[in-house]
């Protein structure tokens, strides 16, 4: 695919720089902002600027925020006592989004996964530690991906944690609600039936 | 999903106005687009700012260029008496792929679609007309979607060249090369049944 301008060529090759994102999609892209005005085309630039200019991570949690401290470290309406652990932001705005969660949060901004060359040194994890000792944190809940990534993550935080006297919970992995049972996966369903709980009424 | 930074916000309003962006992969774009450094969003954010001052439309042929006219309009390689007319450049790129057409283009920059309110007045055929009229054009070549609005536009342009003395085709249509009979749609099929060719060895 010969593209008969360099310069679309150049805006082809940033869009195609997004993850998921292939060249022909990326021309697909282009092909619609070429057909902005001017203005138009000012305005969708600007936003990349003015976001990386203005947007900083909280230096508590590490959530990205428009202030020095984000919006949920700063609430009095939060428990600062217990501490979710994610990867992303994403991951806090899927919690959020389930309004059952009253605690803090923190980003570790990745986890360890040595295959793409990411060690602990890389996270945001000596902050996390630093939160443990300092404030009176009574418990740190795991979020993390079900991976192995995930688990090596889990396990090298816990081993920094246990010496303080915190409770340490995890996510509880089984069948997704709403789901299938012959469609889960076994090691799922495996660990589903090994941690069965009670049941209700 | 209410994302706490309204520059954030902005960013990920902008990537979600690309046409098949949902507001989650645009988060996910922006998000990896926070973790660049603020050169590397200066360098994404003008690739689209200069591609919209310095690329221009092919005065001839609709084509996008960098010059007041494209490299195939200008080219003396080209068949110029044939004319292939298209939706848009990405058809101009497939069609140049297969390095089995030497005439030269034209680009209507869509197709007529009362449904999203465009009609022949929207689309660049009076300047196709005028190239029939004014240059030594032998063929006029359709090579529009197989939909009804290309059929349509098809239509359309049909009538306003019939009066000249070119020659006007369209692409075959039948079954594709290296696909199963039984896959291929019952229009599809009944088209290429009609349209039999001899067989050639």
């Amino acid at each position: 695919m010969k593209i008969p301008s360099k310069h679309i060529e150049t805006a082809v090759d940033q869009i195609a720089s997004l993850p998921g994102i292939g060249r022909r999609t990326a021309l697909r892209l282009v092909l619609n902002l070429m057909n902005r005005s001017e203005e138009e085309i000012r305005d969708f630039a600007d936003a990349f600027v003015q976001m990386k200019q203005h947007t900083k991570k909280c230096s508590v949690c590490g959530n990205i925020s428009d202030m020095p401290i984000c919006s949920i470290c700063s609430s009095d309406k939060r428990d600062h006592s217990t501490i979710c652990v994610v990867e992303d932001i994403r991951d806090v705005l899927a919690i959020e989004s389930t309004d059952s969660y009253k605690g803090v949060y923190h980003v570790l901004g990745g986890i360890i996964s040595p295959m793409d060359g990411i060690g602990p040194s890389d996270l945001n994890i000596n902050a996390l530690i630093e939160r443990v000792q300092t404030k009176s944190v009574n418990e740190v809940i795991f979020a993390l991906s079900a991976t192995m990534e995930g688990d090596t993550t889990n396990f090298f935080i816990f081993k920094k944690l246990k010496e303080f006297n915190v409770a340490i919970s995890t996510l509880s992995r089984g069948v997704a609600i709403g789901s299938e049972l012959q469609y889960a996966d076994e090691i799922t369903l495996s660990r589903s039936l090994l941690n069965r709980q009670p049941f209700e009424v």
